[in-house]
């Protein structure tokens, strides 16, 4: 039967599910000739923005632009996992979570991004270590993680390039917050990748894209189905974005932090979420029960197996991996202005999106794609949200490599963290987790 | 302050109310440069059909494209009248209301188009009198007007170019049926043309664009609500396009039905149709009360004097004008065949889409922009709606040059008129009218 994208169309505004082979000939007819006019693919996703998709048109609409390119098949002799973030402030979860799984006896090759907005990204991360390259060729990259099984890269373009083509034009249509659209975004890219092991961090609260719990479970759900319909064994972990993640946002402030906690800070908060994180994905991978995981991902972090395998990644990507043992060659930018509570009490809010839009405001992140990055901007909290402060008592200190940044910053940043007369509720970092065993 | 399209895109998604000054520049962008993509045109288009525009956006959004081309302005000295209709089956309503109109006194020139799908064109319509002109040039058009106070010609291409352009991207992304967008679009083209007395005529029912009198109620307020912030006064009338207009369908066999009015044929439906609106054409100009009008109007069938016009409209526009008097010099196509009632009882249906897709199977109308049309094809009713008839009785002649036409045809009108053991309800051919001199 013939193709017609004013079908596709005039079904979804008016919420008729398409079939399977609607889908894959639009998905086509996003990369290959003949092409479906931007224009009508706009059109398109705007009606997907009001009118939503069924659980198996997303499923379907995922499929198809997994096929769109390049599919990755490892054959490592062992468990592949893969993990992924939606996006907070101060993620610098991959940088912990991969050498302690790689050191658990799982093979964790990982494609990650550069940073945009006010979030950062573990690849800007990396490349804030000296000599550190996340550029790697495909046998290089195999070589590594068949060495020392874990590797981050920048991901290539021929993953999902339906994906690249469609975000582009869902950026400039405002078509970008469909759930199903997300879901099928991040879900064709990881399910190219390979794994048979996903855990997906779906951030919620005011700094990530998912601003409440019903969004974030909805998109977690529409996650775990894709990956299920693709026989992929996943678990999606809610977590708090309503304050950034552990104490630093930046770079190699940031780099310094995770060497922190690899260096066996297994308590500190930050920490415990990473163990957790590790250790699901070691469950996933048949390494144990729940227990014996988080046994085993603490002792990586307080044996030190895990830093040294965080040593083994950064000397495979050319960095210098004495960094490890003196995070304090991670140079931080020369200015620095540390803010004070003006008054005694508990902190009872850490607004992350606008302590992220202050680290880019340092240089620490990109307003647009052709900025640079200064690595040692950034922000050290020295509280976090339910901690008791005096008045006077440092909040966080803001390096950059200006005084003038510090001045527009430290604007932003004094309406960022409240300090309230009353304790606040405790809340959990991790919210829920979802997982495709749960059935 | 500089304009963003994915601002506006994002407002009308969020249900926010664009500015004068955006609905301008996007409007703007529609025709001239920097222009707007056209993949942002077609979100922002369906987010429209999705969240609607405000009365206030709806009229400006058509002021805007009644701006972006030429606009006309008369100075005949005397009241300047023009009338639109959205579209049915069998409306030739044009072809008697301007004769009747400015035999009266009224001065109407019309623009009008040619007809696509199952509604015919009133330019088709006058182009099978043999000889008759509708390219006129603007000073011609002029001229005419100046002479004999009426004249119909083809629409210029420079008059709300920005409709024409908007026009084409809303066919190819399912999202004509938008009521504010429909209305922008009818009204700025009208308001251009710059007649001071504007008669919408909007057809509700199963033929026309509107299928409920809701959906038409909400399309005449909103193009009332539109001339009035121009300054114009105006009348829309809900009809009936549940049943064709009148009996014939076609194009000859129409201006044959016309010039049967026209000679004095007052009181058949389609006559009291024509008068009624016609006398407020003639009210809103300030001719008279609506009885004078009313009166008027009929006397100017009854006495010839609306015949005579329409003549002398033929003649000035190059056509044959002797049809007038020998309406069977316009030809009907070879072959003709004659349904029949299966069952006695009461004409309860009679489907005017279907009916306009029949009389486009036997040649007198278009598929497709490019298609010719045969003047001669089309259907003749010998019932109208509420009809009793006996077993055998005709009920409809259809004409066509080919006999593999009829066979093609009656397969589809089989079903188009229907028969039931009870009498129907009775239905007036006007439903509604509203006036922007109503409040």
């Amino acid at each position: 039967m013939a193709f017609h994208m004013n079908e596709c169309i005039r079904k979804t505004k008016q919420g008729i599910p398409l079939t399977n082979a609607e889908i894959t000939e639009l998905v086509r007819g996003i990369t290959k000739e003949p092409l479906i006019p931007d224009y009508q693919l706009s059109a398109w996703l705007m009606a997907v923005c009001f009118s939503g998709l069924t659980d198996a048109e997303t499923a379907a609409l995922t499929m198809a632009m997994r096929d769109s390119g390049q599919t990755m098949h490892w054959d490592l002799g062992g468990p592949v996992a893969d993990k992924h973030s939606t996006g907070g402030v101060g993620d610098k979860t991959t940088l912990i979570l991969a050498p302690i799984v790689a050191s658990c006896g799982v093979f964790m090759p990982k494609m990650s991004g550069r940073g945009l907005g006010h979030t950062g990204g573990t690849i800007d991360k990396l490349e804030s270590i000296p000599g550190f390259s996340t550029a790697l060729a495909p046998d290089a990259f195999l070589k590594q993680v068949q060495d020392i099984r874990c590797a981050v890269a920048m991901q290539t373009g021929d993953l999902a390039p339906a994906d690249k083509k469609l975000y582009a034009l869902r950026d400039v249509t405002e078509t970008v917050d469909s759930i199903p659209l997300i879901c099928a975004s991040i879900m064709s890219k990881k399910l190219a990748t390979g794994a048979d092991h996903i855990l997906l961090d779906v951030k919620v609260g005011s700094g990530a894209f998912m601003k409440n719990d019903e969004d974030a479970s909805e998109l977690a759900r529409l996650m775990l189905a894709a990956a299920k319909a693709d026989g992929r064994d996943c678990t999606a972990v809610l977590t708090d974005m309503d304050r950034p993640l552990g104490m630093c946002i930046g770079n190699a402030i940031e780099v310094r932090e995770a060497i922190e906690v690899l260096a066996g800070d297994a308590d500190c908060e930050l920490g415990q979420f990473c163990i957790s994180l590790a250790a699901e994905l070691l469950r996933m991978a048949g390494i144990g029960t729940k227990e014996i995981c988080l046994n085993k991902a603490r002792e990586a972090v307080t044996g030190g197996a895990a830093l040294e395998r965080f040593a083994q990644m950064i000397v495979a990507q050319g960095g210098d991996a004495s960094v490890t043992e003196q995070p304090e060659k991670l140079a931080l930018s020369p200015c620095s202005r540390t803010l004070t509570a003006a008054s005694a009490g508990w902190i009872s809010s850490m607004q992350s999106e606008t302590i992220g839009r202050a680290s880019v405001l340092l240089g620490a992140g990109r307003m647009t794609k052709n900025d640079s990055i200064d690595f040692g901007a950034g922000i050290r909290l020295h509280v976090k949200y339910g901690d008791a402060v005096s008045k006077g008592d440092p909040l966080l200190t803001m390096y950059a490599a200006k005084e003038s940044q510090l001045d527009e910053a430290e604007q932003m940043l004094k309406q960022a963290v409240a300090v309230a007369e009353n304790k606040p509720e405790t809340r959990p970092l991790i919210r829920n987790m979802y997982s495709t065993a749960d059935e």
